[in-house]
């Protein structure tokens, strides 16, 4: 978290399809102080218990062209046939007023924020195998063979981007996924280009700048 | 940590005196499987309590001098009057065995780590403020009144050096200045570039490098 004035740092957070990426980063969310998840659009319907504006903001696929078309959109792909974006003027938001942000999004998704040149820090999360993957997929029955199939051949497209982005953490177990991830979090807090307000409020008092 | 014959990672933490260094990294490397201190040799007196092969190793001057030129320190100083050195040995056994270290030595050991060109991972810790340092100089009553101008003097000198390390932490709140530390380790073992075995494996089993 920073304070008076200063920028907050922009998260990215990819995995394949089923590897518990929401449910980390959520909990993470609500551990960190000064950290949230910018809330992403999706064309696509709400599943059973998902809720407009908790777990997505759900919009029409007009809606989202019109978005798209607009340039509001910070990234935004069609996965699987509907969309998901992330609206620029929401992370915006979130890091003018000092907090940081986590954007959940896809490797497709980060590309583009990179592409942008947005100063971001990527986290990939791994599952703890591709076996665990797929047992997981079927585990939550929520797709067709058909789709749990191309879900698999995309996670293995996925995987090979890993080095892309500056930190790797397996999803082996939740809590400590979710300890790791806030690690990251404070870890980038403290490097010295980033230091925050206390800490050159500390030199200050030693005379330097 | 690593395994299966990976390197561990070097970090340092330097502070000016007083500022509870040795503290908060005892309590890391006692919080943090697989981080060990690398324990100091100095040719100063043990003070009361202290303890040879724990606190320090404690040798005499001569010996400390024939050490040095026989170039078995990674870094040494003469601090007030007093030597201290790491031993090259001592830390690269900790490194080889693939745990990772971590050094309490002042700005100039740090500067002769560096310039080794060995790699390290610089942590910079900062007391609340130039009045507290001093006041908890004041308080701990083992020094002299020119002995505590000199330290404060130094402190001076030393905090303009923190951009040379990566990170700084605030001892603020001991806590807090140690889950700080603890984040920094954890977030660094995440690094793309030194993730470990495990992530590794995983992505082998997608069929990747």
């Amino acid at each position: 978290m920073s304070s008076d004035g200063e920028r907050g740092l922009l998260f990215i957070v990819s995995a394949p399809s089923g590897t518990g990426k929401t449910t980390l980063v959520e909990r993470l969310a609500k551990m960190v102080p000064g950290l949230r998840m910018s809330r992403s659009y999706t064309s696509r319907d709400a599943r059973p218990g998902e809720l407009d504006g908790v777990d997505y903001n759900f919009i029409s696929r007009s809606r989202f062209e019109t978005m798209a078309a607009g340039g509001a959109f910070l990234e935004w792909a069609d996965v699987f046939g509907n969309y998901y974006g992330t609206c620029a003027a929401d992370t915006e938001g979130i890091l003018a007023g000092g907090e940081d942000a986590v954007l959940v999004i896809d490797v497709q998704g980060a590309r583009q924020v990179r592409s942008r040149g947005v100063a971001s820090i990527g986290i990939f999360v791994l599952p703890p195998s591709a076996s665990a993957l797929e047992q997981r997929l079927r585990g939550r029955s929520k797709d067709s063979d058909e789709q749990i199939r191309r879900r698999l051949e995309t996670a293995h497209a996925e995987v090979g981007e890993f080095t892309q982005y500056e930190y790797v953490v397996v999803n082996d177990a939740v809590e400590s996924a979710v300890d790791r991830l806030r690690a990251i979090v404070l870890a980038e807090r403290a490097r010295v280009g980033r230091m925050g307000e206390a800490a050159r409020g500390v030199i200050e008092t030693f005379g330097g700048k």
